[in-house]
């Protein structure tokens, strides 16, 4: 996906929220705020939004030397996301099709990343989220929610890659990529962190906190974006990406990065958090999306 | 008040806004951005947020050669006020205390602009509020919402000036003044409108189209931000301001411009409708505010 120019208010909340993050004074906030300023015209509108954000990661470190503002932000919800772990796992096992309630729980796991910036109780929402046993609370349509689609591949599929997006929701991946095992153990799974502090994506110690290892192997893509922006990332993993038989993608930041450039199939699960991705996928914000983009031919 | 760190993003969301109901296409909107990332270093912080919105609307006049790009919203305010105008006075017929309920929609009748600008079906809200006969709507607190000290002002002032606010917001207004002229119609009232077009904020006409003529002397500012910005203000209403024996000013711009600077008690009447405001007045967004700001000695 390109950079909207809707996106362009958005950065400046962003850098506004990741300088105080780091303990930046009123001065050195405003510092940050004028040198995005500065940058913004050189910044390509065909740039993926999280090449932003990485840009103004770099900036907040010129002011203050932290590259990890979210640290404690991240700590928090790795923390919480461990809690509600074992109420996750009962509502799984008390489902209809628990394959399909894992992937929609890992998308719905990602409010704790939207209700850290939107002053949701978390834990309560979570909570409500797993009591519901009535029903899917993904969108029904399959235009946005091609559970059919992904169920398809996954039979197929041997080497799975799974991109991961936010520390907390990791803890979310562990319990769908159980899951995927339990459908068939044989799957090889390599679970993709990002190589340096980006907002607050998971690096290798949030994936290894939840427990990943034991089920998948982790890596990192060398992107430091957050998003998966694929001229930042590795050879290796590249390589990783082209030759998967099967991709399935965390988060509105992957997502980003991906959409207009991977030229594979790839499975996009995420929830819809801003008007500007709504209407690029024709959803509303809060959909619980599982979006199948084809490979290029 | 100043401009926060915070108000930054808005500045760029209101930007884009404008432009675009100015009819200017991406390469435009684009332009009018990267111009108010220029001219943003040089804006002071001490200048309260309806400066830079002025600001705003002139980048705009300069790319599209209008000047007023909100015109057809504030047309269709005023014409969706003038249909509930009929259910407003019943409502004040049927109230307890027509007054304070008079107060209490005026401020509602904010939610015209900010439903336009959040997609809430504002005809069905104001509706709501209309229907709801049970009780206030404004906080129960003697800080926010100091009906007391406004009703006691009211008893001994003679002359009232009334600073407008938004298009459409124009007939509660009216409602408002036509139940102060009942509570004693003695009063000499002036309300007060900006001199150019500042968003969607009322000017002549929109006070002529919502029938204030019949009930007060309608004047206008000489400020042609979305705010009563003293410094741009004309002599004649500088002097009409300090003199009155009353000042109702309405909606969060004119607080904005008018809390740091005013010298003399002002009654500000406001829904609030960001955090920096809520943080500012101790209340929440949504918040019917009628907040009395003493004089200096």
């Amino acid at each position: 996906m390109k950079t909207y120019l809707d996106c362009i208010p958005c950065f400046f909340r962003q850098a506004l929220e990741t300088a105080r993050l780091a303990g930046a004074g009123p001065l050195i906030q405003r510092k940050v705020l004028m040198d995005l300023a500065a940058v913004l015209p050189d910044f390509s509108m065909k740039a993926s939004p999280p090449e932003m954000a990485r840009i103004v990661r770099n900036l907040v470190y010129k002011y203050t030397g932290r590259k990890d503002a979210y640290a404690a932000l991240k700590r928090k919800s790795n923390e919480l996301a461990l809690r509600v772990y074992p109420r996750l796992k009962d509502r799984l096992k008390n489902s209809e099709d628990p394959l399909r309630t894992a992937v929609e729980l890992a998308v719905a796991g990602n409010i704790i990343d939207y209700g850290a910036k939107n002053n949701i109780d978390v834990e309560a929402e979570l909570t409500r989220i797993l009591d519901n046993e009535e029903s899917s609370i993904a969108v029904e349509s399959r235009d946005l929610f091609d559970y059919k689609g992904f169920r398809e591949c996954l039979a197929r599929a041997c080497k799975i890659v799974y991109l991961a997006d936010n520390a907390g929701e990791t803890v979310f991946d562990r319990a769908l990529i159980e899951q995927i095992m339990e459908f068939d153990h044989l799957k090889e799974i390599v679970y993709v962190v990002k190589s340096q502090p980006a907002i607050n994506d998971a690096l290798y110690e949030d994936a290894l906190t939840s427990g990943i290892d034991s089920i998948a192997t982790i890596v990192d893509s060398g992107s430091d974006a957050p998003g998966t922006v694929l001229s930042l990332c590795s050879r290796e993993f590249k390589q990783l990406f082209k030759t998967a038989d099967m991709v399935i993608s965390k988060g509105q930041g992957n997502f980003e990065a991906l959409s207009g450039k991977a030229k594979r199939e790839v499975f996009f699960l995420f929830m819809v958090k801003c008007p500007v991705i709504a209407r690029d996928v024709g959803g509303q914000i809060g959909n619980i999306v599982l979006y199948r983009k084809a490979g290029k031919k």
